[in-house]
């Protein structure tokens, strides 16, 4: 496996654009997407959990039922949610994309990210769309990746080449994050697409099982988005015989879905909003699977130790309380704690209990871009890894007036 | 029922006192504070969840196996927590208390706040421990209260009269909140006394009762602490025939607990790390008690929510969004929304869809400094309050570097 260039459109027969269409009053910001299958390609999704759900979701759902879709098309500025009309201009915004492409509405993905309840007007996406589908190229991934950003502060793509059955290929996808990440069973918005051949089925299988250990373990503020959504799709242009259950072949996709899902949560967390740093919660030596992942999450969702490591502060007792409260069943008096970064790594809690550190060697460590905060149970062989950021005076500052 | 001064003094027989004793460095902030009853009194608790626990909230409870306790002692700076000597410094703490008094160790409550895993020096303690209890009146109430303040910016007290079978009887109680305030089950420090005559069992019962609906039901920034605890002495001195099961007297208790309760939740709400807003969600229509408490502690506590309150931004889709997340059942086609304050209420949603509203008017509404959140489900009569305050840059700022 390697990385490679391209994104989106690294994979055979997709090509991508995006443009300012006119949602956002700044005409220096792409706000509509499209990214386009040369052939029908398999399709699956993973959506929020949240009980308040995005028009674009219930429509998307809609389209997916049979497997296959050919086109994503996605708007940021507005996320279309609480709105009395929602579906209805979900709807046209498919039906737009179909007629620019020659294809069905049915085999439109589509989705929005933006601000909460206020109506959303489709008409300039309908005139934006002609040129946005005339300007599809097949290394349009970048323009796709920035129409989709709010308050990301770096266009988020990721690709790598793989192997199945002697055949080569690839597999790519374009990300949005920063604020209101909290993903639970799905996730914000994470575009994938590939050349290998496999059955709706499987895909879904794959991505389902990916997003578990993946995107569920994002965390940048604690808030689950109405409008988080996973897709990918799968043309089977590289030509490998159709994966249509497990073996290796399929093992071989899910480390490559793998590799690119988890590069692009590192570009999430480490881009959340107002953040300065990337934190990795690795858990080690857990009873389970599941306490693994709620300790991991449970210490990359605290507040407190967001604050912390924003002031390079080796503030361990704030792991510690956060194991306490996550709701697994661990024993407290086993737990150790380290910091890592590349700077060195440093233990600061043996058995429950704290271990003299210089102060001065810790503050090197985490004033680094990116830190491990290292958790080992002692109590078994599970483990998990979560991703989020520091909190930050721009985190405040970003959210204390996101509307006007 | 009225209010009256005098805090954790106001009931008949309580003196408390207040002093620096050397843990903090800074010696003009008091850091030991004591409690005492003449008489022995009926006493109850409640503590954290957090499975890693405060050594002196073990030795507490050990304490009040009896159900009877004469004094309380609670140091600040310092939370005696992953500490591999914890329980031996919080034992000798209750028995340096128990001679300076001449009463048995065994009636001697502690507690503790501030960092965690950093040793107890148990001598300053010792050192302070007789003057602190010749200090002791029976207005020194304030003296306690500051003690055991950490990084709040107002001492907290509270106390009211009421009549049981025709006996004058007082409660009030002292508060530390601030930060890592998101209590389960139990709370941060609350020190509360009582002169009306109770029996520890329903001491114990009105106390578990009531958090449910009160600390439970505050929220600082989503860290469940170590250390909370609420605690509760009633020694009788008012001379009303002993509570000892339901009935008019224990419902005039209960209402006097609550309305003491209630008043040092919106203290802490209101005072927490950082905060330049107390928020108050209530939620109203509900089809289960259970329903409306996971709502309001689901809008109360979204850092989104938090920071837009921070910018007076009538973002009321992060409302929705959180409650959406919360868990709970509910229609979200049936929600409405408003904001309200001392300057007016303005409904931003009805039906689970924005209604247009004057964001002039809404940021004046949100510029006060007491905000309601009003959600109501449409959906039955159950409903519940909770408490909570904006996320600002201090609160970052005082959690960045809170060590040092």
């Amino acid at each position: 496996m390697k990385v490679v260039s391209g994104g989106v459109c690294a994979a055979k027969g997709f090509k991508a654009n995006g443009i300012h269409c006119g949602i956002r009053k700044n005409r220096t910001k792409r706000d509509l997407s499209l990214i386009v299958s040369e052939a029908p390609a398999a399709a699956a999704a993973v959506y929020t959990t949240n009980l308040v759900k995005g028009a674009p979701l219930l429509v998307t759902k809609k389209h997916l039922e049979n497997g296959v879709a050919r086109a994503i098309v996605c708007n940021s500025g507005n996320a279309n949610t609480c709105n009395a009309n929602g579906i209805e201009v979900a709807e046209a915004t498919c039906e737009a994309t179909a007629k620019v492409l020659g294809i069905n509405p049915d085999d439109v993905i589509v989705a929005s990210t933006g601000v909460i309840g206020q109506p959303l007007d489709v008409t300039p996406i309908e005139n934006g769309l002609p040129s946005l589908a005339a300007g599809l190229t097949a290394d349009g991934s970048g323009f796709a990746a920035e129409g989709i950003m709010t308050t990301d502060t770096i266009m988020k793509e990721v690709a790598v080449e793989f192997t199945l059955s002697g055949k080569t290929c690839k597999i790519g996808g374009i990300a949005k994050g920063s604020g209101m990440i909290h993903p639970n069973l799905a996730t914000m918005l994470v575009f994938i697409t590939t050349d290998a051949a496999i059955s709706p089925e499987i895909l879904q299988r794959a991505l389902s099982t990916d997003v578990r250990d993946t995107f569920n373990m994002v965390s940048i503020d604690g808030d689950t988005s109405t409008n988080d959504m996973v897709t990918i799709l799968a043309n089977g242009m590289a030509g490998n015989p159709v994966i249509e259950g497990d073996g290796e072949d399929f093992s071989v996709f899910m480390a490559a879905l793998n590799s690119v899902t988890v590069s692009l949560c590192r570009l999430i967390a480490g881009d959340g909003e107002g953040a300065t740093r990337l934190l990795e919660c690795r858990v080690t030596g857990a009873d389970s699977k599941a306490t693994a992942r709620t300790v991991a999450k449970s210490v990359i969702c605290s507040s407190l130790l967001k604050a912390a490591m924003f002031g390079a502060d080796a503030n361990w007792g704030r792991v510690l309380c956060a194991i306490g409260y996550s709701g697994a069943k661990v024993d407290v008096n086993k737990i150790d704690v380290a910091f890592s970064s590349v700077a060195g790594t440093i233990p600061v809690c043996k058995n429950g209990c704290g271990v003299e550190f210089s102060e001065e060697t810790a503050k090197k460590i985490l004033s680094e871009k990116e830190i491990e905060i290292l958790v080992c149970l002692n109590s078994g062989i599970e483990c998990s890894n979560a991703w989020g950021c520091d909190l930050t005076y721009d985190y405040v500052k970003i959210n204390g007036d996101y509307r006007t």
